[in-house]
């Protein structure tokens, strides 16, 4: 037990490099979205300039749309009507990832951008609308204080092995197995 | 396949229930925190009056500390030198985790919060700090429609039956393996 907790002591220590990090968040559960958006919201605390791109927008007007469009410190873009999701419209997809990824880039390469949450990216990858290869090399170049946090289900192996930190996160039980619609403030 | 669609858009159909949540976050990866504190950030973008107890204070200022404090739609109370950890100051521990409990029942028994945080609540259940049946009972009593989100590794099976939704959260691969100390705007 003593030697359990020096070692945990002296991993502490170990601990000292500052540095921009890597966050996957992904998983079939709840809480990814969430998560990313805590974050902000502790960047924010922190007076950090931060910015966020969703690629995939639900129907209705989310609570973290409403925030973020309300916020001065949160240079924000989501695309227009959102991901259609129907195969007939793929080529309208793979336009409006691209879209959301030039603003990702943007920030990417901003050197006063200290946070970054690229919403959902982890989804578009997954469906190859977007090359793997090209954000990682933008990972790669960005700003060496910057962090970004990625999430959406379905993130690579490789994305996952070049993050810093990867959080995978499921359900056991969740509200709307029993009947009860998505709830304001909670899913959206 | 069909059948398979068939079933889903019926679940959805079904889902109309509107009501207050419970929500549990545990496990033991990263994220749980983070997430809730992406559900207040939803609230506040839709206007929702919220309240925050954080029964687990670090010793630093944190990111979602300072923001909570600088917000007029947010009750928020922490316990002042926070959770001592230590067995030997198990009586200062049980003092200030009552004063949280008081706090918090306040906010459970007010109609207009909407949404309320009881941040690593689920650790002093496990320590038998707190008695899990008063907290059970408080959560019973609360407004129809009030969410309440409990975060905290350790969360007993009554309580995550209890709830409506709980996601575990573990974490395959975190910085802190690399050396890299806790990030400002990301862990705290």
């Amino acid at each position: 037990m003593e030697e359990l907790e020096k070692a945990q002591q002296e991993k502490l220590k170990a601990a000292r490099k500052d540095k921009g990090l890597v966050l996957v968040l992904t998983g079939d559960g709840k809480g990814k979205s969430s998560s990313a958006f805590g974050m902000l919201l502790r960047s924010l605390g922190h007076e950090m300039k931060t910015g966020v791109v969703q690629f995939i927008k639900g129907k209705w007007r989310t609570g973290e749309q409403l925030f973020c469009e309300a916020s001065s410190d949160i240079k924000y873009f989501s695309m227009g009507q959102g991901f259609t999701w129907q195969t007939q419209n793929k080529e309208e997809d793979i336009k409006r990832v691209n879209a959301c990824w030039s603003e990702a880039l943007k920030l990417l390469q901003d050197e006063n951008i200290e946070f970054v949450l690229l919403d959902e990216i982890n989804v578009v990858l997954s469906f190859d609308y977007l090359k793997e290869e090209e954000v990682l090399n933008a990972l790669k170049a960005r700003p060496e204080n910057q962090h970004v946090v990625l999430t959406g289900r379905g993130a690579s192996e490789s994305l996952i092995n070049f993050s810093d930190t990867a959080s995978v996160i499921e359900s056991p039980k969740h509200a709307f197995d029993n009947n009860i619609r998505a709830q304001k403030g909670i899913e959206f």
